[in-house]
């Protein structure tokens, strides 16, 4: 159970339900997910992180696709399941495949296991990696 | 400093040699990062690690700018130093623009907040998201 | 389910008895949360973390609820959900309004993205910051 | 070395110049931190980022102070050490005292053991500790 | 629920069924626990997870219960629920006991604190400790 | 530069310096470390975390050098670069050989790889390995 209650339309304030509204039309779905149910009790909250969530998570230089895989390798690197959950489904229906995740996945444990070595190791950067 | 030295290539034992010599050829460069001159006191180690690398970050379903993005998104999330300066060093040698660059930078922002914050609302998993 | 099973009063060494009715006597209910039913499985541990709890979220330079939330804080970025959970009840019975939480939650959100922003770009401590 | 060069005043874009100015107002210095600099490459992050941390760190139902020591204890559990540094400096200047400090490291030392002593105990979460 | 399905036996690609001969024929039990039924879908992540795995585990210069509780300290400090259940009934069936498992819980918690302050402290390592 | 003074024996409180002279007692050795010269400033935390760590880490139900790598593997899934260093050396004085210490470094990296793609794949736990 969450922290705080998961809002419904019928409770949302003013300013909740204006987010809300734009969370339909970008999204063109009915549905908003529990996240924003939980935010919707502190509108500024709710406002802020929807409204950069949009803008960032939108096509730009980086396809809407590989900002979602990007979005998994975060969330699994922080543990948060919700997150996993909802942005694994967000990966589907922009068109991830199952060769995508499994390679998703491979790159993330990659990752997992070469970080937590190069810090038991405390490896030194090498000049060649720094930013000239 | 290391918690163990760095090898020279004089130093190595024949089975790490083996795999210095896998990596400038893979590469096609004779730079061998600290990394690998730190594992390679464990051959067995080093091997795994190495092969698995070689494996997994090369271009599949994924293209291989990609995976680096992924990479660097897990080590900033893991916090490795070593690991962000040279994985955003490889995702430039790879094509990374300063405006990828940028907006990578903006999806870990993104889901470093957003984690943290269904994480402390321990908002429930929505059945949409659920894998059928 | 627990790695070890949730002990119940009549379960408990009498060391672990003892550090039981401190923890009724010292917070004024005769409710013991999970957290101790599995910590009494080893009294000295128990008996230490109880007793460094007591001492480090009694009132002193910081009031008890100012110290729930940097808890909470700590808790969020640990991706503790029991932690979340009883430390937000906490909280709430110690006078944490549902604006003071939508801020706590604000600043977590906050200091995720930012703190991952200085690790992906590897910023330099300015010399101001420094300690003289 | 960060992964971005740090920007002078004279290598600002006019958008990025203007968060500056900004930044500078606010907290009226002239002293701009490497954070902001390094983050100006891209002047979209800049402005999201400033303008959310502006809202965010200004006193309200909390005052600035318990802010930045909330900030402190998320900071440290991330392992930021830039974001550590920069907002002890932040809390001493909003009037942290030594024993404050002293206070928000226990605060930090407790709830990390308890963190990973709830989740290696897998501890179930109290029907008490629910949101009703 | 997994972000995908578990594999049954009749499920899997011959190349998954040949790694899970080896599961069976390496333990000694019919059972294969969910973890490689999830990696089953992509062959190529299970085999190399897998056959490190069983490398790594192995007795060796640690033994193999010394190693699951080295294991279970880095699932807990990566707050992975499915970790630190399956690798803490492995040290059990390896022989530890409810001794052990409470100074393996000790020792989680004393890191967990110290590394916390050590970092909030930013504390320079000592000349001493480096590797000479 | 830590973010307090590192207090000089001749900078200790009497509270702070009993405790310096059990930690010479108990190590034999009149050297002492950083980490309690940064902790000195608040001789309660200083006292309470000198001796939980002088309980926790002398051999028990396991060994000394047991604790040492235990210690390691939850700071580097941590990222405490202090801690690494100042443990590596402990368990070094604790008879740690080279292959130990080569079968410890491999031992996180497969934690921390299977660790995030349980996460990732949200793996459920089985029924198997619940405690009865």
């Amino acid at each position: 159970m969450s922290t705080v209650s998961l809002l419904s339309d019928a409770d949302l304030s003013p300013a909740a339900a204006k987010v809300f509204a734009d969370i339909r039309a970008t999204r063109q779905t009915d549905f908003v997910n529990n996240f924003w149910r939980a935010l919707a009790h502190d509108p500024a909250l709710l406002e802020r992180t929807w409204s950069a969530a949009k803008q960032v998570m939108a096509p730009g230089a980086l396809d809407a696709k590989t900002k979602e895989l990007i979005y998994i390798g975060v969330s699994a690197a922080h543990g948060c399941d919700y997150c996993i959950a909802s942005h694994t489904a967000s990966a589907r229906a922009k068109g991830m495949t199952p060769a995508e995740h499994g390679e998703l996945l491979a790159v993330i444990a990659m990752a997992a296991q070469t970080n937590r070595l190069a810090q038991a190791l405390r490896v030194p950067v090498d000049a060649a990696f720094e930013q000239p």
